[in-house]
């Protein structure tokens, strides 16, 4: 997408990035219990949908996740390991959220550099970094019938790495510093603090008035 | 959008059909346990959805939602006053109310015209202008994981107001009869068509045979 | 779409494909109790929602489902059909069942063909037209908050028969020996495979080890 990384690199990161967020769509298909077909689109949806949606919105058709066959390619192979075995994946659970984490940091940065390459505006490209980046997951759990858990309070972090680190694209965009180095680093930002929060179970605040009332409704 | 109305005047009213809009998706958000995230993303959504799936189908890519900042900002400020205020926003439920009926005025008619200026023909026009006003209503009860309260028998009519407020649009632009006059008595058509429908609790029939069934397994 | 068959006979194929679709999505609106527009609106989006998927995808906007009135009309009769007469039609079920079968076949392989007129590669057109055929079955499973029966186990095959139509289709333009009668054989060979799937109740295998819980926790 950007010409600032080697191009064989970001290609790389790219499918690395997809396979795990397929990874987390296919554990959600089993854990749903949908058959093998279920768990390929939900692989899917997960893996190109965040990417999908900013191409449709920027105009870039017909998207990445069609031009390219590696990029369809992937999520099968995610569908393939879980389906014979999941218990195995579920028992690395871990090191798939990590993984999934270092997704999340490529794609809110990658995001936010492609739709600015598309002449949007510096917010609005960072907007289109945190979709790319959180939208497959919401596609997921919208077709898994449960609400997203991007949404969920009682879920850690997940919008905040990706808003910090398409901002930092922005704001290096906007300061005509992006190169291959600084790009790594914004990524790395939103890996990091995705970790931090995941280690530390860092959430977000509920509205102020509700949070007395959970309290008592849900301990 | 159009330049029929003045484009200042124009713009302030989308901004505040917009914030309205995005004051119902933050209160469900809140309904829903949602944290301070989940609230901004069902307020933008339900803000900016209707638009943005209209601009995506006419193919006016990047949509305005992503050109204009002042899109974006207002459903923040519906979430800042939600966030910090719900109970209070909760109370005066009935103004939101009357406000959400002036945004769905307002945008089944913009939504039309807007559509009309991209090419398509004046019933896909109206069907357009109905998506614009519906549309992100019905994203934010399919995020929040419920039927869309548009699709609900037991909700006070909310699509033939705006069904209403379209055609009366795409009449006007057939008749070759639409300017800043008309087009705000099609809007405020649909505005007190939805008030009435609101104060006297008018909902649309359900299927025919349903209905005596309904009576006796919902009573 | 396609200049493949005759132009008159390909409109009314995909009339009929759109009205037996919406027919699906009237059944289940009434089925969740939905008033006569929540009716409508699951008719209009089953019957157009994956050409329209497909169009606004491969950069065909306005799409087909805004152009062609007739489109729009097909599934209005659908809910008309269903809202009157919804326990008759309950009765022919079998009968809708083989319809939407046959549109399957026919929107499996225009989907295809119109995805490859529009520049993709043969694997990413077979991938829209699997799309065309499906996705409106899933944006209605959506909007009435169910997991897609697409995706579930407990569903006979829907997604194999498509897969079947789509790759034939792919493979027929791979081997430029697409024609009017080839475009039939592949459209006949997706419907006697789904009407195969329902009679005899054939169904996609779950993750490997999930089969022999599920013999336990679901019996």
């Amino acid at each position: 997408m950007s010409p600032l990384l080697d191009p064989t690199l970001q290609h790389w990161l790219d499918l690395v990035g997809i396979f795990v967020f397929a990874i987390s769509g296919a554990l959600l298909a089993v854990r749903k219990n949908l058959d093998v077909f279920g768990i390929a689109v939900l692989a899917e949806v997960t893996g190109l949908g965040g990417g999908l949606f900013r191409d449709v919105v920027i105009g870039a058709v017909p998207p990445a996740a069609f031009t390219d066959i590696g990029y369809f390619h992937a999520p099968l192979i995610a569908t393939a390991l879980v389906f014979f075995l999941h218990p195995h994946v579920e028992r690395i659970n871990k090191a798939v959220m990590v993984f999934d984490a270092a997704g999340l940091g490529l794609f809110c940065v990658t995001g936010t550099v492609k739709a600015h390459e598309y002449g949007l505006g510096l917010p609005a490209s960072a907007v289109l970094g945190l979709a790319t980046a959180a939208g497959g997951g919401v596609l997921r759990d919208v077709l898994a019938n449960e609400v997203p858990s991007l949404l969920r309070w009682d879920r850690d972090l997940y919008a905040v790495p990706a808003i910090i680190g398409a901002t930092a694209a922005a704001l290096l965009l906007h300061l005509d510093a992006l190169d291959a180095v600084t790009m790594t680093l914004a990524a790395a930002l939103a890996f990091v603090f995705r970790l931090l929060a995941l280690r530390f179970g860092w959430r977000a605040p509920r509205a102020w008035h509700r949070r007395s009332e959970a309290t008592e409704s849900e301990l």
